[in-house]
């Protein structure tokens, strides 16, 4: 039995690629999907296939429709999502995907540093389980398989 | 018809009391609820109801959990959501509750100041419709009733 | 008991006046809603709301956001839903309300006339019931409460 | 992960072929299903299957009953929807097709000429994604998997 | 608390009429829909809305997506059904109203003969309560506001 | 694409064998499940793992709880429903099945003698398609793929 | 806003009294409804509705047919579910209202003494809030109406 | 054809075994599934991932929240679900886990000893099928593949 992962969140750092290797090395059953890693190619995709926009407002809405659409496909097929919350930045998109993922009856796990405890508090009460690290996330993965 | 609009996002200003007002005067068949606007009693109603945490996180859980529970009472109601995001905060419950609204099929308007346009893009596309001010919403919620 | 009916389509004959007149003349428990009826309004309703547009494209957009809110918002409070396809026009915004009324579980009379027969058979034939006329219709809404 | 892609829509060009090439040459996993695309098959299907009919209408009844069988049992087992609206034809069944796939939760692009930007735009913008050419859809589809 | 208990099924006998009564007495809060109890209208209603149809089959054709149309708006609406299986007659619709009730979550009383119990075990043992008579259905809705 | 059929009704006749030995010939992706076809394997199944009931109703009780559950785990799996029905018998899990396969929006093909058309025409017109024969519901089969 | 709460769990204390008494005194606007609290009766009421039942297996396969109709009657009107569970008994029909309550998005809460903490702990984790007294439930209720 | 069954409940005997040793002796194409069967590593789960927690309370809430995220992602993917019912302990969550699957359409043998019919009766009357062996579940998976 494979399942699929949404990895969502955070496009800054290699968390991602942590986990795929983790996952690999442990020989977990699973397969990784997860938003476009590259942020400008990100901003910039409804541009590149619908041309450039009459004004900053909608290049990002292009941009979203697309992102969002792939967002949905992939999710629509995942099994358990893993949402990633950094310090920077809003990341409203994790917390949107993240609830969404819960109203859909998928299992989530919230990745999240001290510092965010407060600002997260609702989300990670909602989220099956929360933790600090992404160690910590691979062993409630792992949990599932023993 | 009389329509229940929940209104999620900042506890911070005196939007909710503007729409109310608006509304009234505008004679629109509408009720309004929405989350806890003490933000200290918020933060404390774990504690409240079920005494003294022993760390700030599970204050925090404590809190969140009753905070949900309003949140989900109340908008299983709710005919419309709208939600406003300030300038200040991580809000992440306000993005974790439109998107929940969302997923449940539930109209969503978002109002949000230019400065965010950018970092909420994708839930803006995922919205109904998004607005820059509280009078724009008074207006599509006034479109509805002409 | 009293049913909410959503008249969706055309919007440049008076047939929602008609079937309203007819309802209370034989003072059936419906109440109506539907779209906005005033076309030139119904179109420019985004930048009425948003202020001008940079293009007609983004024009029709905003306007379109606030019509499919208002839609959402009526249909689901509507118990049966009516669409009426005239000769001219696309009407594809009223298939769309069809066919998403028809996925919700809500029960749905289409009227056209005998030239639409062809074009619209597939869903016609997904329909509760397809009639010629307002008249045929209100013998239908009439059954439900002999 | 294999993702099945469902085709709405006109039946009278080969852009179904087009994609379907594209997606080949660039190795995308997608498989595709769609509508019977042998126009007058299509229409006489219902008398083929339950012999002659009484009339023009029950021809029509019976030929889209099994059409929308087959439109029903393909799109459930789709990942995604494609719409593509051409100049001619009312295409409500494409539209039909179109809200449904949303109502449904499956993430929908539409294709149409500028020409329709303004007679679709209540449905183009409720799909996640509207664009002009085969090509830039292409390059959506590719998205998901860069 | 009022509820709506739809009566489906036989409409040869005065069994609703029974629980109507039985129910006032009582002083219950239950409101009662149900199909069209007049058999001959029944049969009929498709010619008197659309006119004489070209053969028997689209003579029932046409009555039956009036009823099913009736049905499913009051159906909808209940709360409760009950369905009463007589000697005489198919009544695959009472079995399909049923049936729809029980995937719908609507919580369901049969009630039929003795004779019956062996072609009805299946839907007898999916329903929640199955009776022999009408009192003794009246006793398990009495229970309901104890 | 290879899709799961289920074959419901009748178990006097070999029609289920009929179809899986067409769709063979014609290579037709398609596996076939249904009931228990030894009617009275599948009247007994219930003492037979429960011991001797105290009486025929408990005797049918435990019998049915154990077909419905067969019923419900292979219906659960299918993408088609085809359901036939004879001349003889009851036949009311027959539309119990139908009648929840509709529900749970899985497309139905019912096929039936030109006898039944009058019992059965509430039920024939919710399926997607009646046919007469096992060899029309195979033309509809294999439209599918074609 | 008037809202239903339902009273699952034990009946052998009056707790509910307690709840209805003190909702009355802060005048919420709180209807309650719950499971026959008669322990008795609650075990003979399939008899009662019935007749004798040929052993003590069926006497209470009956009575629990009519207390699961009661509950899911009462529990589909309910906009909160509340679950006190005591120290004495199995009360799996407790859990089993709670959790069915869970799946169908109902906001829960749970009241246990200290000595269920461990046993009850993957119910109460699923549950929105968990509390120790009626008090503290009562809190919580009344926080939604702040 | 491979089914999944989530084996939900005791985890003090070696029942699951027994249920996939006869599985495999009798060919029939099953995996199996279900909660971490080391009592106390279900316990500690929590502290395991997430450290020492400052209260058994918070140590039962952490290990829980894995518990129940493993039981989410296994049984979401499970078509049948069979719950064991021992003698000893309170085992809410098998009450918890057996009504969610109900509640999500998922087929349900209940096994339980004669010594709780009584206690078990309102969750029995629910499920498919209740059963007192081992043995009795594996005829009852037999049947669906005769």
């Amino acid at each position: 039995m494979n399942l699929i992962v949404y990895l969502a969140g955070e496009i800054h750092s290699s968390w991602r690629d942590e986990i795929k290797e983790k996952a690999k090395a442990l020989n977990l059953p699973l397969s990784f999907v997860g938003p476009m890693e590259d942020h400008s190619r990100s901003d910039s995709i409804g541009e590149e296939v619908l041309g450039v926009q009459p004004s900053p407002l909608y290049k990002d809405h292009t941009a979203s429709c697309i992102n969002n659409f792939r967002t949905q496909v992939l999710m629509n097929k995942a099994d358990i999502v893993i949402a990633l919350f950094g310090e920077k930045y809003k990341q409203w998109n994790t917390a949107m995907d993240a609830s969404a993922a819960l109203t859909l009856n998928k299992p989530l796990i919230i990745i999240r540093p001290d510092s965010l405890i407060h600002p997260l508090k609702e989300l990670s009460t909602k989220a099956n389980v929360t933790v600090d690290t992404v160690d910590q996330a691979m062993k409630v993965l792992t949990y599932v398989f023993e």
